[in-house]
C-alpha cells in the first residue's frame, strides 16, 4: 500500500484525509509544538515527530524515517518558504509532482521568466522606488505570507511606509522589496492539477483570500482612514469560495495549459500535480497574473469536500488532497510512480 | 428521453451535469471558439457547434438540429443578451419556463411594471442628471453585466465621470443611462424555483458578486483613492455563497411568491422555473429590489453541489440547474410537458 | 424516541433538519406570524403554535405542549435576546447545554470576567466618551444583532454620531453604551461543539458577516463617502464561509479549550455544546475575541451540508444542528441525556 506524507501545516490535513480517502497510508512530519493538533485527527496513520522541519533532510534525524515510511512527500507553503533548493533535492523521500520547479516560485527572477514562457501577463514591474507613479504594490521576496506588502503611489509615500514598517520590524533595514504596478479588481486564485498520467489539466476552483489588515479597511469610514496612519498589510488570515463566469473559463484553461507547457520546456519534467495561478480581473475581465504557486495551495482547503468545479466531474467530494492521492494510487497501480514524482 | 439543451456560456455546465444527473440526454449549442471548453465534460453528450448563436432562431442554420434533438431549451443571462424578443419568439424548440417574461427582463419599463405589480419595493428613480443629489448609480439597458455603471453623487460629477467612460469607448456618444438612488448596504442575489407541476415555490439560496473594479476599492486606501482618478466600473467576474438571517425568509418566500403571482397576471403562463430578485439589505434589514432575472441566473453557479438551503429539502447535491431538469423528466413522465415550457 | 425542539427563528431550520437527520422528533415553537414559513419544511414533525416566545415559560399557555413533546430545547440566539436569566431558568423543558451559561453571555460584566478567566485576550475597554482616542466602536448591550453599533475617532465625533442615532430612533435617549478600541483586520467567529460524553472539543468552522450598511461603506468611492454623511451601522443580514490557515488551529483549539476549561470552573456544569468565539486576527495573525456566544451561532447556517473541517471528521454532511442531535441521541441511548442539558 502506498503512502502520502508531508509536513505538518498549510494544508497537511487536507492531504492526508484525503491520502485515507484514497486507502492510502497518511504520514505526518509533525513539530513538536503541534502534535497536540494533530493527534485530534484519526485518519493520521503516523506522525514522525520532529523539532524542526529540515530534520527530513538528506542527513537528518528523521530522513530514514520519512524513507522507510514508503511514502511520497507532498510539498506545500511550508516546505517552499522554510527550504532552500538544496534542502530540496536533498530529500531522499520521493516528492509528489516536480521538485525541480519549486525554487522558479521562490526566486523572482525565475518567477517572471517562467509567466513569461507561458504567456502569462503580468503587471509591469516598477525598476525602483524613484519610478513610482502610479498604484504600485512592494512585495517581499519568498512565500512570506503577504507580511510586509505595501501599497504607494509616490516615492515619498513609498519611504514614508517603508520606513514605518522598517521601524517595527517587519522589513529588515537593508531588504530589498520588488515593486509592480497596482491593478484593481477582484482578485482570484486559480487552482490546477495537472496528471501526467492522463496528460489532462483540471481546474479545480477558484478562492479568494482574507488578508489583514487590509481586508479590515472597507470598515473604516474614508474619513477615519484619512485621519489616522495605518499602513494596511497583507497577512494572509483566511480563504473562500468563489466561482467565475463562465465566460472566462476557456482563457483559464488557456493559461493553465500554457503553464504546463512552458514548464515542460523550462524545468524537467514539468508542472505535474496541483498548481495555482494567482491574479486580478481589471474592469475588462482581463486577468492579469501576479504570481505562481508550482504546489498545491493552502486555498484549497476551503474544498475540502469538493468544489463547484470538481462537483462537475467527480460524483464524489474530491479536494485537491485527495486527487494528489489518487495519482498516487492510480500510478502505483500501473507502476508509474515515477511519472508522478521526482 | 427527454433531453435538454442550453447556450455555450453562463451557466450551460452546470445546467447539462444536472440533466445528466437526472438522466437526461444533455445538448449543447456551442459556438466553435469554445468547443474546446466544453469538450472536456464528458456528461455533454451533443454538441450543436455554431459560428453564433443567432444560427438556432427561426430559419437560423442550427434551427432543424436543435429541433431534431428533442431538447428543451434552457434559456440563460446569455440568451437573454444576444436575443430580441422576436428573436426568442421565433425559436422552433421548445423552451424551459416562460419564453414571453424574458423580454420584461430586457426593457427597463417592463421590467419596473412588473416590479411594481408584484409589490417589490425598489429605488426610488432619479429622472436625469439634473436631479441628481444623493449617491445616484448610472445603469446601461439590457443584461450588459455591469460594465460601464458607475456613482456619483452631483450632476457635474455625473457628466465627469461619464465623459471618462464615453472617451474610454465604454459608454456610446449618445447613449441613454437609467439612474437610480443609490442605497447601501449587503448586496443579495435571491435565487427561486417555481414549480407549475407541485404549485410550489423554492428558495434555493442567494448569492453576493464580485465586481470589477469596484470591488478593489475596499482595499484601496481612502488617501490613495482620493488623489488617483478611478471611476470604478461593475464588471461582473465572479460569485460566492451566503446565507440569510432566518428572520429574513419570510419575507424571502413572501417576494418570490408576490413575484409569482404578478407573473401570472401580466405575462401567462406566469413565471415557472428559475428565477432571481435581486438587491439590496438596508440597516433596518429591509429589501429593497432593483433588478429581476426571469432565468436561472450565473449565480446558482456557485451551488453546483447544492446550497444550505438545498440541503433542507433534498438529501442529494441538488443545484438549480439539476432542478431544472428534475422538471422536465418529471413533466414528461406525467405527459405535461406543456406546462413546463413554452 | 428523543425529540428536539426549538424557537422559530435564528437556526431553527438548521436544528430540526438535523434532529430528523439523526432519526429524532422535530418540535418547532413558532410565532403565528411564522408559520406560513416553517409549514413548508416536511422534516418538521410538529408545530407548536404561540403568540409569544414567552409562552414557553414556567407558566405560560405553551409549557405543557412543550413539556409534553418530551423534546430537549436548543436554545439560540434569539432565545438570549428575548428571555431573561429568570426566564431561561423557569423553562420546564430540559435545555440543550447549559441554560446558565447564558446569561454570561448577556451581561457585560459576566461576559469579560468569563473571556478573562479563559485566558482569551480582549480589545482594551474604553472607559467613556471623553476617553476616545483612537478607533473606537460602540456597542449596545444584549444580542441586539449590531443594529447601532458605530466607530468614532474622538470625543466629538462620538457625540455627534451618538446623537444622529438617538434622533434617528435607533439608541435609546439614556442608553449606556459599551466601548472598545477598534482592532482592524480579519472578522472571524469560530464555531464550536464540546461534547460532554466524549470529553473532546471539535472544531466546526469559521465564518464572516455581512453586515448592513457597514458593508456597503466598500464599494462606495472614498470622496463620495466623505461628501456624505453616512453612519453605518452593524446590522448583521447574512454570513459566509472561510477556512482558516492551517498554522492558526492549534491556537483555535486552545482558545476553545480554555473557554471550555474557564466555564466549567464559573458555570456548573461547564461549556457544553455548541459556542462561539468572535474577533479579529490582526496584521500578525493575532486573534482578539470581543465577543462569545454561549449556544449555536446563526452563522453555522452556511454549513447546513457540512463545512471543510467537519469534512475532516464526519463521512456525511454535519451541520451544527445535526451535530446537536447526534448527542442527544447517544445521550439518550447511553442513559446520559442529564449530562447533555441542564
Amino acid at each position: 500500500m502506498a503512502a502520502i506524507a508531508t509536513l505538518g501545516s498549510h494544508c497537511a490535513l487536507q492531504v492526508l484525509k484525503g491520502a485515507r480517502d484514497e486507502g492510502l497510508r497518511s504520514v505526518l512530519v509533525c513539530e513538536r509544538a503541534r502534535e497536540s493538533l494533530y493527534r485530534r485527527f484519526a485518519f493520521i496513520d503516523e506522525i514522525i515527530p520532529v523539532e524542526s522541519f529540515s530534520e527530513i533532510l538528506a542527513d537528518g534525524a528523521a530522513a530514514a524515517a520519512l524513507e522507510s515510511s514508503g511514502a511520497v512527500l507532498v510539498p506545500h507553503g511550508t516546505l517552499v518558504a522554510q527550504m532552500s533548493k538544496a534542502d530540496v533535492e536533498s530529500i531522499r523521500a520521493p516528492v509528489f509532482g516536480n521538485r525541480h520547479i519549486l525554487e522558479w516560485e521562490s526566486d523572482r527572477a525565475m518567477k517572471e521568466r517562467l509567466m513569461r514562457e507561458a504567456g502569462l501577463p503580468t503587471p509591469p514591474a516598477v525598476a525602483g522606488p524613484a519610478e513610482i507613479s502610479g498604484m504600485t504594490i512592494a512585495k517581499r521576496h519568498g512565500a512570506a505570507g503577504g507580511k510586509g506588502y505595501f501599497v504607494s503611489s509616490s516615492p515619498a509615500e513609498y519611504e514614508k511606509k517603508r520606513a514605518r514598517l522598517v521601524a517595527d520590524g517587519v522589513i529588515g533595514e537593508g531588504e530589498e522589496l520588488y515593486l509592480q504596478e497596482y491593478i484593481p479588481g477582484v482578485l482570484a486564485y486559480l487552482q490546477y492539477f495537472y496528471s501526467p498520467l492522463s496528460g489532462t489539466l483540471e481546474f479545480f476552483g477558484v478562492d479568494s483570500r482574507h488578508e489583514s489588515d487590509i481586508d479590515g479597511l472597507a470598515r473604516i469610514p474614508a474619513d477615519a482612514q484619512v485621519s489616522s496612519s495605518l499602513t494596511p498589510s497583507f497577512t494572509v488570515i483566511a480563504n473562500s469560495a468563489m466561482v467565475l463566469r463562465e465566460s472566462l473559463l476557456p482563457r483559464v484553461y488557456e493559461m493553465g495549459e500554457s503553464f504546463v507547457e512552458a514548464s515542460a520546456r523550462l524545468v524537467r519534467p514539468g508542472m505535474n500535480g496541483p498548481f495555482c495561478i494567482e491574479g486580478v480581473y481589471d474592469d475588462e475581465a482581463r486577468f492579469t497574473a501576479f504570481e505562481f504557486s508550482a504546489r498545491i495551495v493552502a486555498g484549497t482547503n476551503i474544498y475540502m469536500g469538493g468544489s463547484p468545479y470538481t462537483a462537475l466531474v467527480y460524483d464524489e467530494p474530491m479536494s485537491m488532497g485527495r486527487r494528489i492521492a489518487r495519482e498516487v494510487r492510480l500510478a502505483e497501480s500501473s507502476s508509474r510512480l515515477d511519472d508522478v514524482t521526482t
